[in-house]
This record gives structure tokens, sequence and C-alpha cells, in this order.
């Protein structure tokens, strides 16, 4: 056994790790990472990145293909090649030595191996212990959940880290989940060539979100070929050679080359020590607004562990509320934005991008929202898009406090509309000033304008 | 003569009359509407409308040629007749009746001829005498400036109207004036085959935006084959049958069959009776921050007239502002996106959106600024858009205020990022809280996130 010792110890080097190491050790602390996957986490390699770039040629050509004067340049399909290609660019052919400089350039020690609590403020890696002389951050997030279906297991199922790094496409895909991961990769896969089948126990699609947000993905992906099944639980699954078979409560069946499962994700908090200071291990562990475990003044969580928000860009924004605190310039405040009502943008096409409460979620809170619909391309901006293109943005406004609670907008090439009304939300910008705020004609930002017509302002 | 009263007469029927006489209209009040050209007016039909029509297939045309995957699909050139056609689709082939409707909807008369004052509250079209018991509202607009070049006006220039509206489109162009009007024209008949000569009498294009924007679209214009020619002033120009030669300061010559005049604007303030009511004629009317003139408490002047900002959007912006202060619901407010600041948006490739002041502004207004410039596609977001994308976000800080007092951000379809900018300007949200709108991740607004890493937030 080696004793080192750091200022902080951070455990896990996703997107949260990574930038709560960087910060702390920019400002002068002494700080070790601990690994044992990939240096870049799971986004980078299995989720984020290699998703949205198997979706976004086809997005893109899709929309080439609905406007006249480049539909007519187009002649040939999408080549999934070359797009498997690119993707392996971007994941680096799942080699992560291109992200240790970045460590290295700022003197972050990188341990490689499981990192487990061992008591107050002390960290195991393999044979090393990491005594931390202020604080430990943990930032091991979460793994793909396997639900227990008969079968499943040994059916050699994917998860989203077999389906955003495959380097064949298989002909026919089944698909169990339709969240967020089984929406977008049933968009990728079924614009690259396969044959999706997409299983969804609840009702509906993307169950979180809007309706209408649910019922324009559904019909897009239906459009596409994707053979959606809502309202079904897979109750056993069967693969015989290259062919997997999952039988639904119906009886009805679904028959595959692979099988994704995308049924939610669990906390990683296995092997990670929690018992030895006196947590239970099992669910997300919760943290305070600082993200810090309430009762141990050494011990912050941050990213998909603590379940807040799952999302790599909350993970970012935690490692800054993590790091401030730890630097003692905490900067934690309380907005909208933030938990279940975090920015969020699923890339399926029409895209579907949200911030702040939905209906659902409003309505849960007890706040009484005005609900304003508008055709996100229904101005003049809009009649430069492709005409097929679906879209609808719902801004949701609380007339007593005069402000924007929630925005979800839907459409093509969306996602950066979106940060136009997290600014709204997070800032609190009261209404009458917010009027004043004028979009550029003949941009589809014009949904601001129109929001503004509808209450009377 | 007949005579008619109304509670507002309005003096032009583009975007600003059109919104000033429905908001009126909508409240209750008797309104008409004076128009001797078309319902719908210059942007519609001449100008925003038909530019954007044919700049937007080839600039999604460009980007899907950028991204591996997409582009291996593409074998063809533009369609040019079918970016015409849908062009002529989007300006009703220049019939301006389905405009109609949306009036005779709201009780709004309309009056057919040219519009001119005849004294207080008076306002005479052809046979028509008109009262306006309340206010008079001019928003006639701005015509193309025709500079005093030998043989310029005997040549059959094209302004903006030729261009924007052209039938067939000609082998060779010339362009003359590298504003917003002459840049985004040069890059759509570029785009769609035209062999274009630019030419501008400063040192740079787009003078009046930062100078990296001008550097950018410089060259992309040039890839595009446009031949660019700065700092050099046409001296004359003579036509002969179907060609046009413009002789330049230096002795050089620019051939084409069709010469674009696009030197800036000139306010219509001829045959408006300014004369009637003690206004000087010639150049913009100078208006208070309701729009209207001071000393005539009944006169209103919106849009390109004033001068304020020759925008569309703004138009529209002071539309409402006008129709409320008459209605007795003033909502003027003091803000930096108003005026020269105004959010802008040139639809080049890449695309230039800018908002409140550029270096050059802030420092002529003596604001110490701390510019951050990032690159636009230089983050997760980016790496899904075409490597040879250009783009950069610069945003300029007030410390002292701690708000941000500008922002240009340059990029493929980037139009609709400027929102954010703008109601961060408008609002004036606090850095400290604008720090907590997070960005959705993979998106390229985390141009926003790179900002305050920048400024150590």
């Amino acid at each position: 056994m080696q004793q080192r010792s750091f200022d902080v110890v951070v455990v896990g080097a996703g997107p949260g790790g990574e930038v709560a190491a960087g910060r702390l050790a920019e400002a002068g602390l002494d700080v070790a990472v601990v690994e044992d996957r990939k240096v870049g986490g799971e986004c980078s390699f299995f989720a984020c990145i290699p998703s949205k770039a198997l979706l976004r040629p086809g997005e893109l050509l899709a929309e080439a293909r609905r406007v006249p004067g480049a539909t007519e340049a187009i002649s040939g399909p999408l080549d999934a090649a070359a797009v498997l290609r690119r993707r392996d660019e971007l994941i680096n052919n799942l080699d992560d030595s291109s992200q240790v400089p970045w460590l290295e350039e700022r003197g972050i020690a990188l341990f490689r191996g499981r990192g487990r609590l061992d008591g107050e403020k002390r960290v195991v890696v393999g044979d090393d212990v990491l005594e931390a002389r202020r604080a430990v951050i943990l930032a091991g997030g979460t793994a793909p959940a396997l639900p227990p279906i008969e079968g499943l297991a040994a059916s050699s199922p994917w998860t989203n880290r077999e389906a955003t790094t495959a380097k064949q496409l298989p002909e026919r895909l089944v698909v169990l989940g339709g969240g967020v991961v089984g929406s977008e990769l049933s968009q990728a896969y079924g614009s690259l060539g396969t044959r999706v089948i997409l299983i969804e126990g609840e009702r509906r699609l993307l169950p979180r979100e809007e309706e209408f947000a649910c019922e324009q993905v559904t019909a897009s992906l239906t459009e596409l070929g994707v053979d959606i099944r809502t309202a079904q639980k897979a109750t056993s699954v069967h693969r015989e050679g290259d062919t997997v078979v999952v039988t639904l409560g119906d009886g009805s069946t679904a028959v595959g080359d692979e099988l994704l499962v995308a049924t939610g994700r669990v906390p990683e908090t296995h092997e990670l020590g929690l018992e030895t200071v006196g947590i239970p291990a099992g669910g997300y562990i919760k943290v305070d607004e600082n993200t810090r475990v309430p009762g141990k003044d050494w011990l912050y969580v941050i990213g998909d562990l603590n379940g807040r928000a799952l999302f790599t860009h909350m993970a970012k924004y935690q490692a800054a509320l993590a790091s401030g605190h730890i630097l003692g310039r905490p900067m934690a405040a309380t907005h909208l934005a933030d938990g279940t009502g975090a920015p969020r943008v699923i890339f399926t096409d029409p895209q579907v991008a949200a911030v702040g409460h939905t209906t659902a979620t409003a309505a849960a809170a007890g706040i009484t929202v005005r609900v304003i619909d508008l055709p996100t391309s229904g101005n003049a901006g809009g009649s430069y898009y492709g005409s097929g293109a679906r879209g609808t943005s719902r801004f949701l406004i609380d007339e007593e406090r005069q402000v924007i609670v929630g925005a979800t907008i839907t459409g093509s090439e969306v996602a950066d509309f979106l940060h136009a009304a997290t600014i709204a939300v997070v800032g609190e910008v009261p209404l009458g000033r917010l009027r004043h705020a004028i979009p550029a004609f003949p941009t589809r930002s014009e949904i601001w304008l129109y929001l503004f017509n509808e209450l009377g302002l």
C-alpha cells in the first residue's frame, strides 16, 4: 500500500469529474482523479458524443430534402459507412489517451482503477491510498438499468455502449424503452437504414416531456419506418444464434438481430465504499445545494450519481458548484432550471428542447400557468424550413409573477433556440422587460414576438 | 374631394404600418391605412423575404456538403430554377391581395394611393381627405440610394427590387456596395451560379460590424468565386446593349450583364407633405422614445423613416411603441438593443448575428469592455457542423456593471443563437445570475459556458 495525500480526490473522470478537477487545480489545489474506465466518461465515448454523431447527418439531410432547390441536388441515401467513420473519429476510436494531457497540463494526478471510499477522506485505488486533506468528490455516474425480464440477461443485449459504438449496422434492431436514449437511437438507426422496433411500457414515448412533443416524435419515427409499440411490456426474451425474439405482454413478438435495452439508468454506487462512511448503497446519493452530502463536510457528489439531473451539462454545472464551494467561492443559486427543470435537448427530428416546467410538472408544483402554444415555423423565418417539418413552441407563463417558468420547443434544428428560454427562466426576466428583446426578422426566433402578441404585450 | 374621419391614419402598409394599424384596430380604434404600392411593404416583396428565399437553400446545401455521411448523398448543384419558384411562392408572385384580408378582418380601411400630410392631422390620398382624430403615423420607409456616379442612372441599374425578384439569373452581376444588401445578394447570386463582382468603396465589407465578421464573410464569398474589390469607388458606368461596364477609381473595369446598386437607403420623405406641418424634408425624421415627433403630439414616425434602426423587426417594435403610446399604454424602455444596437442578422455563410455594441461602438460610447472571443464551433456541439464552417462568438463585457453590452456571433446557421444574447443584453441579467443558465450539451450554445470559463465564473 502506497499512501499519498491531495487537497481533493475526485472519483470519476467523466465530464463532471474532469471539470471539478480542472477548476480546483487551476485554483492551485493539489488534485487527484481516479478512473477505472475512460477519462472523458460515458458521455464522450458511449453516449452524447457518438449518438449525436449518428443523428446529425441524417437530420441535416432530411431537412435538405424538404427544401426546394436543395432537394434536387440530392440523389443518394445517407452514407452510413461515412457516418460511422466520423463517429469513430469523434470518439477517438475509444482511445482516451488524448484526454490525458488536459489533466497533465493542470498537474492533476490520474489514478487508473476503481476508486472506493475507505472511511472519512480516504480513497483506495488498487494498492494506493489517497488521503484527501479537504474534500472527496464522487462523480461516478450511472450505468444502464437491466430490467428483470426473463431471458434478457442471457440474450447478449446491447446497452447504449454497444449501440453508440457498433461497427456494423444490424438489419433489424429491437429497442426496449422509449425515453430519450431509446427514441434517439431509434431515430439514428432508422435513418441509417436499420429496421427498428421500439417498445415502450408506458402509454407514450418521452413520458417526461410535453405530450405534443411525444406525438410529433412518434409521428416522425413512424414515417421513418420505426415500428412503435407503446403500452407494451416485454415479458421474455430469447436469443437463438443471430436472432433475438422479444415476447410482449399481449403475446406478440418483436424479432431483431440485436436488442437494445434503454430502460433507464442506475447509479453506480456499488464498490464505492459508501458503507465505510455510513451512506446506504443502492440509490442516488442525496446532496445539498452545493452538492455536498448533508452531515459530511468533506464529501461532495456531482453528476448522475446524485440523481438531480442526469445530463452532462448539469454534471459540469455541479462541478462548478462543488469546486466553488470547496474554494470558498460558493455560487449556488435557487432557480427553476436546475434539477428536473434542467435544460434538455432530445436530438430526434423534430428535436425537442425544453427548460423549466412542463405543463404536468407545473401542475404538480401547484403553479398556475398560462399556456401559450405557437407553431415553431409559423412565422416568416419558418417559411425557409422544410414544409414537412413539425414544430410547436410552448411557453408556460406564471401570470402572478409575470415570468416564464417553462418552455418546450420542437422543430427542425431547434437545439440552439433553447438558451434564450433558459436565460429568461433562470434570469427571471420580467415579461415587461423581456418584451423589448426583439427577435431578428426573418428568423424563427419570432416565436418570442408571437408569444408577446398572445399575451397582449 | 371626399372627407372621412378616423381615429388614426397610418401612411404606409409595410411591416411597421401593418402592425401599428392592427394593434390600434384590435384595441377598438377606427383606423385607415394608406399605401401606394404593396400592402406588406418592401420587406415582404423586395427585401427580407425574397432575399432569404434565395439564400437559405444554398446555405443548407453548403452545410450538408461539409458533413460526412450527408455529403455523399449530394450529386448535383443547387437547383436555381426551383429556388426561384419557391421565392415566387413566398412573394406571392408580387400580388399583395392575400395581405388585404388581414386588414379587412380588423376593420381597417385601406386607401390605395400616395398619402401625404396636408396640415395638422390631415392626410390626402388622391381625392380623399382623411382626418385623424387622434394621430397620424408615418411608416413610409426608405428607397435605395442612387449615388451620383456618371452614367449610372442611364445604365438601367438594378436595386434590391430587381435583384430580389429577377426571373432570370444573369451570367455576370456587378454589385456596387458591400454592406448587408450587397453582401447577401452577392452570396445568393454566387451560390445560384452567377459570376459576381462586388465593389465596396470602404476598406472592407460590412463596415458596421466587427472586423472578424467581415474577414470571414470576405473569405467565404471569395471561395464562392465572388470577385471582391474593396477600397474602390466606381467613377463611371456605361451600358452598351446587354453589357454594363463599371470603371473604378484605379482605372480598372468591372463588366456584367446587370449592375446592382446597394449603396444604402434614403428616407422616402418626398411628396409626404412634411412641409405642410413644418418639418424639413430630406433627412430622417427625428422622434422621441415613443416614436413621436417632438412638438407634434399627434404625429408618430415609425420604421426606416425615423432612421433609428432600419430593420423590419425594429419597425414592428416601433409600431408597438407608437400604438401603445396612442392607446395610453406606453411601453418605451431604455435599453441597449434599440437604435444602432438593434439585433441584426446578415444571412451570408457564415451568418453574422449581432446585438448591442460592437467593439467600435462601445469605444465610441466611452464604455470600457472586456472582449471575449470564442470559436462558435469550438465545443462538442460544433463538432457536428462542417469543419469548413467558420465562426467566432464575441462577447463584450461591461465589468463595472457586470453585464453583457454586445455580442457578435458568426457561423453556420447561427441566426437563432442571437436571441439568447438579446435577452441577456436587454434584460441586463447580471453575469452572476446568467452563469446559472446552462447550455445543453452537446450544442454550440456552449459558447455561453466557455464565456463564463473565460470570465472565471
